[in-house]
């Protein structure tokens, strides 16, 4: 099954305006790019717990604690109303909890459910065993080798959403995959969300960074699916992040984007940014208790707002280098804090949100085992929505398209580790043992010549020539080859079709919106 | 605690000859290279199993049957006389065997055994949840960056056998680093393993290359330790790889390597090399079926010749690229193989062998995802003697100097991974939290002051630099710090130790053997 048979809502293609499919592929010679079918990934097995159920108890009371004893700015007054209201302590700014109080609210978070694509194919299941990866979001610069590192600008945002769209491992945009500076911030938003309902029929996401924004991007996501405002509140068809800032606040627009989404029963992941020695205690542990601190007061404002509102966990708990402060990702304690995170968001029976992160500045080996270092932790602490998944560089501060096809390719291995081992009998194969016997080999048995096709996966990056035919080549670095495939897959790219009644009615509100200015910007 | 601290025995130093302690370090402003204290690792958890005890059991029994219906060759006269008198079928080479005989055989093998070093502070417990990491092993060439790949020498051997000395993460030599192809084959292995009992005071291993050789290495084993034949059968102080020639073959100077072993009570670690679509069946679990019919046999065989010497189940299964036949390494089928050939092992209550293996030809992304990979199946399945832990490049065919270091640094992450997450009241930092409050940050904390040096891993390869810094340092990759680390490594190295008595003895064993030949070669 290929990315374009799943790029086709209800069966149907179209070719024609809007559709790239006048292009050709990737020239002459190169060859197709291995991906595997479209998949909806989940786990088989019970995910790794590292500390025991005692101290994921101290850790939560801890947090609770934090939460009655030292509270958590708002900085929206309608929020501290609402809160007032619902029994918290609130002085000036600062608001208290008491213990009961967040544990009844946070009761009523759902378990799992279901987010919804434009392309019902791409509906997402988030919560369970399932595990959905998204693209790198808000760098403010791209890469590539060819171009080197440039601010983000809207062409190589809309590269992204392609990639996004043409690769079955990706599951969803999980924001700007880099940031469109060369558009004006009051409208900003309107162009990218466009582009994102438009060239993608995958899930994607808006920003809280305005009320007036997040209310566009609730709007974008209804007219994508054609739906009224009653079936959108019914089919969660949006998420947010809300970052909160740490330590223990939660800002004006956070907190709007909570009241709007929420209230229509849109997604919010409320992800606390831990980074252990900087914003967080320099303890796992004690950064640990202050994300599960933030994210429980915030998963239980979003319940506040409406009971039973989908809502994620998220967990961003990193450490940083002591000697110059620099962020660190993909570290041991990146990995515990990750299975840790897990193992609290099963505690309060909510999905579980993390991230395939690095710190390198370049598409080497450094970049390569930190992210797999945080697929580990991630794949085995039971990671549900899996923000970064592709193209995340430099901390988040850049977007590469060499590393975002290394990361297709890390994410395909993860998948296919994930599929079930055949034992069948035949899989088991005595019969061809038999056959070869003592000494033998199995290149040309029967069992070899009817499996061997599809046996094993196919990487897209990893090359395994020997030493001479790779010198021959010119010694290609796997960054090389990567370099390579996301420029075939631009040019093998088809826009998914979209209703034309769909089309128009998402053209005509974001040009109205930008006429009327968007979002006003202070600066 | 250095590694300094580690390798001298019995709390002695000594500067002089044979030492390099008149060698300075890396150079003036060259930093220490952080490495973690010398640990013995273990899995804090239970290992991960992907397939159901049924699916063991249809393993187990098909695996049988292969033995039973089909056998396997055994090509030394004396080892299947033996087996005949044990109660095998022999018919000329092949030798079949009823299951109940293997299950009685192999019931004897101990679960767990102490591997003797010449410094005791370095002896290994194999078995159960510890985890040993040795060096790479047999590649036939040696490269680094400065000098490129070039055929295994004496020189690059001892280096490498230096840096296993050198670096705390590094528990054993699994075999020659390097091939000195430049030494004679006739009396190699007597340069090769007075180098390794001389150079570093961790455990060793031999050969299984001829009778002659196999009776060497473990005299040499003996005299380095300085103790009698007794306490030498009491105590293992010699390992060696018996590689199954797959498909079920087990050749002359394998089955003499396991009788002179097994029956002097040394280690004996059964390795079948079974490339699912080339040794072995196309599917993962037919090669894995065949895997466990040799490690059985191999096993059983121990067992004939010494009841209860120790034996360790080996597990080498991976698959090849189907398109060129080339071996493929860190692959997903990599993964689920040995995380069931991890499952087997315990099913016979016997250590597990497994390998850090990548098909890379560069030390490149893929050496770094391929090799976290391996590390990410070995670490979850339980493996306990780890070979080809550092160093491995090409598929086997190249020992690495920059792959060394970047592996140390990995197996130094996942050490640091295995570290039960600290918990304590203090850890959770609720007045560290209290102390800053919304808005604030950590650095400057007690909290953080009191803990900062040590909290995080430091790690040797990964570069945190920002853009800028990284730019004005020449944009270095992963591999350019590994270069200068290997160099530093071997300018700090200091040569263990070695009461005068037992290098006197050595010596003389040694230059004794080389007048007399060796051990003969037909070519």
């Amino acid at each position: 099954m290929s990315d374009d048979a799943i790029a086709a809502p209800e069966g149907r293609r179209r070719r024609g305006e809007g559709s790239r499919a006048g292009r050709t592929g990737g020239g002459a010679g190169s060859r197709p790019i291995p991906q595997l079918p479209r998949r909806k990934l989940a786990r088989a097995f019970a995910p790794m717990e590292i500390v025991s159920k005692d101290e994921i108890e101290a850790i939560h009371q801890t947090s609770l604690k934090v939460l009655s004893e030292i509270g958590m700015e708002f900085n929206l007054p309608q929020a501290r109303d609402m809160l007032k209201a619902a029994g918290a302590d609130v002085q000036g700014e600062r608001v208290r909890f008491d213990p009961a109080m967040i544990e009844q609210l946070i009761s009523t978070a759902p378990s799992s459910f279901t987010f919804h694509a434009r392309n019902p194919a791409n509906n997402m299941h988030i919560g369970g065993a399932s595990i959905c990866f998204g693209t790198v979001a808000s760098p403010p610069n791209a890469s590539c080798m060819d171009k080197g590192r440039r601010s983000g600008n809207y062409e190589d945002f809309q590269n992204f959403v392609k990639l996004a769209q043409y690769f079955s491992a990706i599951d969803f945009v999980a924001g700007y995959p880099v940031e469109p500076i060369d558009i004006h911030s009051s409208v900003r938003h309107l162009d990218a969300l466009h582009a994102m309902a438009t060239l993608t029929d995958k899930p994607f996401h808006a920003y809280s960074t305005s009320r007036q924004r997040i209310l566009d991007g609730i709007e974008i996501a209804r007219l994508a699916r054609g739906i009224s405002q009653e079936q959108l509140e019914r089919e969660p068809s949006l998420f947010t992040i809300i970052n909160t800032n740490s330590p223990l606040k939660l800002d004006e627009p956070m907190l709007q984007g909570i009241i709007e989404m929420s209230s229509r029963n849109q997604i919010v992941c409320i992800t606390p940014f831990t980074l252990a020695g900087a914003m967080a205690p320099v303890t796992v542990a004690g950064a640990l208790v202050e994300q599960n601190a933030e994210a429980l007061a915030g998963m239980a404002f979003t319940q506040l707002v409406r009971k039973g509102a989908p809502v994620i966990y998220g967990g961003f708990t990193s450490n940083v280098d002591m000697k110059s402060g620099a962020p660190a990702f993909g570290t041991p304690e990146y990995m515990k804090s990750t299975i840790v995170g897990g193992q609290l968001a099963r505690r309060y029976g909510v999905p579980f949100r993390t991230s395939n992160t690095c710190a390198a500045n370049t598409v080497d080996a450094q970049a390569a085992y930190e992210s797999v270092f945080s697929l580990w932790g991630l794949t085995m602490g039971g990671g549900n929505l899996i923000m970064h998944g592709a193209g995340w560089l430099e901390g988040g501060l850049v977007a590469s398209f060499e590393k975002f096809v290394l990361d297709v390719d890390l994410i395909q291995m993860v998948s296919e580790f994930l599929q079930p081992l055949e034992t069948t009998p035949d899989a088991l194969g005595l019969e061809a043992i038999r056959e070869v016997g003592p000494g033998g080999h199995f290149f040309g048995a029967a069992h070899t010549l009817a499996r061997y096709e599809t046996a094993f996966y196919t990487p897209i990056v990893s090359d395994w020539r020997n030493n001479q035919q790779w010198l021959a080549a010119g010694k290609p670095e796997a960054w090389q080859r990567a370099n390579a495939v996301f420029k075939q897959a631009l040019a093998e790219y088809q826009e998914p079709f979209m209703e034309p009644e769909r089309r128009a009615a998402l053209d005509e509100f974001v040009a109205r919106r930008k006429a009327e200015g968007g979002s006003p910007t202070d600066f």
